[in-house]
């Protein structure tokens, strides 16, 4: 008989076939992956390949079980194979899914959309953030037939050319319109409207600061105030990238919590709980110049992800989603914060409790955080080291109280590993 | 009891609950409906909202029912809902849909696509055609740091900044490194060859010409070899797009017939049967430039839809697809030749005969296609005026003899409404 439990624990969570598929991958997939889910940027002893999903549990190609905080990056806002969406899902698809037009759950879904969102007047769907968000920049340029578009420095708003993090493939064109600014700094929104000029087409905006690698930054009063005056103050387009927080922090719009009503949205992620759908909300003086933009995809009406979207926005009104998410994601921070302070590793919380993001202090290359996560995916949770992560409907206070377990052990060895760790001074800001 | 049956045929085919959801959408969508199933740009009397589909069998919304020969634009190859393919997604996504990185699947369609197309060394994939374009496009730019990509005037490659149809929303900055040549046009291609020098990146080529609108064109085998000399010439990548036509020519790839292998396909539509899912093909050459790019999307390893893939492709091998396909569009083609013929009708059926366009002599504003096509929709056949339409495996002789009976009916009505037509020569080409 073993007389450490954690041996045995550990010893299950090997990845051996992980590793045969990454060979296999790496035959017939540049690099072996692409993207955001590639593994190759993630401490080695985490998974490139997945098995298994149900509500919060998460199983790897070697069969290693996991309390997952990643959500496949947002879209499983229900949990993994929610019952309801999928159930509506076999239901509409057991009539149709694709045709030569759109099922009448398209209409059902735009009206859902609109009652849902103050600033939705009207919507169109598609697949992709990506799809959405180059919607929003199309249709602010089509509305007065302007240019220039203003992004906050280090945003992500997708990977299409005019927006990909990564230089390679792309021309110095596709992003000739952009004026960039600081998020949260109103003087350089300021400075970028007057270099825009008579030009300003949009003012694109994420719902948070959520930049990857970075300690997050809840919008202010005074910027979201702003960037409303600046846009309305030269007829151009306030654009709200909900791609990543939507649904998360308030059902009607990230911003709903401020009052301050974007003319644009766009929206995917959580929209379908897994399903791939996309969408554009609008207010009226959008209207026409939506009609002016020619957008589409084979597979933007497919009728069962519309039907998921459906049942997925109304599953999040009657669970009263937000709170539960923003509760349980403030028990894991609480609890977090105080063990990092117990162990006097110093850390940093930051954004909306429901995307939680957690960065530690002298941590210049994420080997704190490396560690964190590896330590506390060996004890069965997995977390990111370097990417805000999302809560579900799913989560419960027992799944809090697992991963609390395992950042226990996680903070030990960051503890441990990093004595120096031990001098940082803890913090948490934007509750 | 009726004497004339066709009496009692039409009286059903009303369109009311299609009328009204029209009226629902508007309010909530601009202009009622966006994109190429905009059913605003078809002639009155045609469904914009459907409501079952199954095989080559579907319904609107006012529970017509019509043999159909649009596929949802080509996806369904197999026909809608196909029971393999949907148990394939059944089984993947009772255990996994999207996670925190891919399943299996994804490695076993990579592999798969590499066996099938002789042009394939790996593959990426994405969820929209337009996706899977635009990859190629960047991949093309990063492969040696070039700018210039040549693009036959008028083709379709989707629906992003750079190659959108409408200018509505776009800058000129978008296509600012496009070079256009005349499809099949060699002295044009070269031009434009020229024109590019030393920074030409791609030369982007459909599978065959199929512009909405226009009589369609095989490539001609001096044109392809043409193509394929001058990137050889320049290190430039050429670029099939293979989204609308790929599974319906040849499964190793539309140009597989002319022995010209492309350096990058985009691939969608037929792949999954209707499930969403792009991908990206390419050779040896043209693998390291693809792991300098970065594109991604949320649902782009959705394991359903790539199980769909998997399914989808192995029932074409086995169900002998083109062959099927390819003989039935031609007893489509040859029964309505013979009834133009027999009455004199001037029109030109172009392209495969597994992707029928039919368009009529002098019909500048297609008053006669519109009306071809009405007539037999109230015959229950649904055909398209102006866009090149599909075939299926699903289809089968007796679905073509109900075609020909119902355009027929609707040849008589051409040649009654236009008595001119009557003088029009017939011609079909690229059998």
């Amino acid at each position: 008989m073993l007389k450490e439990p954690q041996a045995d624990h550990n010893a299950v969570r090997h990845l051996h076939r992980d590793a045969a598929l990454r060979d296999r991958a790496r035959k017939v997939i540049p690099g072996g992956m692409w993207g955001h889910m590639n593994a190759v940027r993630l401490p080695a002893g985490m998974p490139q390949f997945f098995s298994r999903a149900k509500g919060t549990r998460l199983h790897d190609v070697d069969d290693n079980e996991y309390v997952d905080f990643m959500c496949a990056f947002g879209p499983m806002i229900l949990g993994y194979a929610d019952p309801d969406v999928d159930a509506a899902v076999a239901a509409q698809r057991g009539r149709m899914d694709i045709a030569n037009g759109p099922g009448e759950v398209l209409v059902e879904l735009a009206e859902l959309m609109v009652e849902t969102i103050p600033a939705a007047d009207w919507a169109m769907f598609s697949k992709n953030g990506t799809d959405a968000t180059t919607a929003c920049v199309m249709i602010a340029r089509a509305h007065a037939g302007r240019r220039k578009i203003l992004v906050a420095e280090g945003a992500y708003h997708g990977s299409a050319p005019w927006c990909t993090p990564w230089p390679g493939g792309t021309t110095p064109e596709d992003r000739a319109h952009l004026i960039h600014y600081v998020y949260n700094d109103i003087a350089s929104l300021e400075a970028a409207g007057a270099e825009a000029g008579d030009d300003l087409a949009g003012i694109l905006a994420s719902a948070f600061r959520h930049d990857a690698r970075f300690d997050q930054e809840l919008p202010t009063q005074a910027f979201a105030n702003a960037a409303r005056a600046l846009a309305d103050r030269q007829d151009a387009a306030l654009i709200l990238d909900d791609v990543r927080a939507g649904f998360r922090i308030d059902l009607g719009g990230s911003w709903q919590p401020l009052g301050v009503r974007p003319d644009l949205a766009a929206w995917s992620k959580a929209l379908g709980n897994g399903y791939p759908i996309a969408a554009v909300t609008g207010t009226e003086r959008l209207r026409e110049a939506a009609t002016k933009i020619f957008v589409t995809g084979s597979f933007w009406c497919g009728a069962g992800a519309m039907a998921a979207a459906v049942a997925t926005i109304s599953k999040l009104h009657r669970t009263n989603a937000v709170a539960h998410m923003t509760r349980l994601g403030g028990m894991l921070r609480t609890g977090l914060q105080a063990q990092a302070d117990g162990l006097g590793v110093g850390l940093r919380q930051t954004g909306p409790a429901s995307l939680p993001m957690v960065l530690f202090d002298d941590d210049p290359d994420f080997a704190k955080a490396n560690l964190f996560v590896v330590t506390a995916l060996q004890r069965g949770v997995y977390l990111h080291p370097w990417h805000n992560m999302f809560l579900s409907v799913a989560h419960s206070e027992d799944d809090i109280a697992i991963a609390l377990k395992a950042t226990q052990k996680a903070l030990e060895a960051v503890a441990g590993a990093f004595p120096q760790a031990a001098a940082g001074r803890t913090e948490t800001v934007d509750g």
